[in-house]
């Protein structure tokens, strides 16, 4: 593990393209598992998850431009943020991306692959309404998820000179 | 790796006390290229970092009631996201969310130890001012590293059952 969990980071990639397999559920509860133990501020947890099959996933497709690799994953899963649960919005936007990294880091780690779907919030309104998600639930994510196709190159990484500040 | 990345996920601690040793210049690198490799939103990468050594780290310590997880730290990391790269500040907040998790868990799968301050961002300005950072560069997080001076017990979390939308 020591070495290892560097090649884990580098190697993930977003994955478009699955393979018409189904995910066990076992393995989903994994991923909701590895979601659930990312840190928050004061320990808030402010994520929760609706996993979506078949027959819902195929209606969110419509909400995005990308709703092809919705349509083409085998499972999906929902990020809300509680606004119940919040204590800073700010805070609490970088705990459910921690909470999501966790979760496309196992993701991969079990030779699956994953896509965060972001432009979909354009229509987050019409998707609460559809899927009647509760009032202080507000969609932050959706990850399309299934077996790879194929395997990918990576995206390109500004070097680390141009991140560092002196 | 397979079954070794939720072992990793689930045993990260928030590490508040360090021992007086020096992390290696490589391991520093290694943790910000971890942090590096994290997915954003159209690959927009608006992370920035600035690693603070002994002398300006104790000048830190007064902007934050956890100036003493900073003052006994060996190192610390400070986050910023760039709002000359920021396309949307919602989504750029996951992905440094995202980043800092890359972080926390390679310096876990090292046997070093982190805490991610949040409470100090009251001071941001402050601290902008102190340790002259650009004008498009905003504090995200400070993370203070060290070696653990010992193990902890984890923090609760929610069920999963309280956390998944039927």
């Amino acid at each position: 593990m020591k070495s290892k969990a560097l090649v884990l980071i580098k190697s993930r990639r977003s994955i478009r393209k699955f393979k018409r397999k189904a995910i066990p559920k076992s393995i989903i509860r994994k991923i909701l598992e590895a979601g659930r133990w990312a840190p928050s501020g004061l320990n808030n947890q402010p994520w929760r998850f609706m996993v979506l099959e078949k027959e819902k996933r195929a209606a969110l497709c419509k909400f995005s431009r990308y709703g092809h690799i919705i349509k083409g994953s085998d499972k999906a899963i929902l990020v809300f943020i509680d606004k119940n649960a919040s204590y800073n919005y700010e805070k609490d936007l970088m705990a459910i991306g921690a909470c999501i990294q966790n979760m496309l880091l196992y993701v991969h780690s079990q030779g699956l692959g994953a896509c965060w779907l972001g432009e979909i919030l354009n229509q987050r309104k019409e998707i609460k309404r559809l899927l009647k998600i509760p009032t202080p639930l507000e969609l932050e994510a959706v990850i399309a998820l299934g077996y790879p196709l194929k395997s990918h190159e990576p995206t390109p990484r500004k070097s680390l000179k141009n991140l560092i500040i002196k």
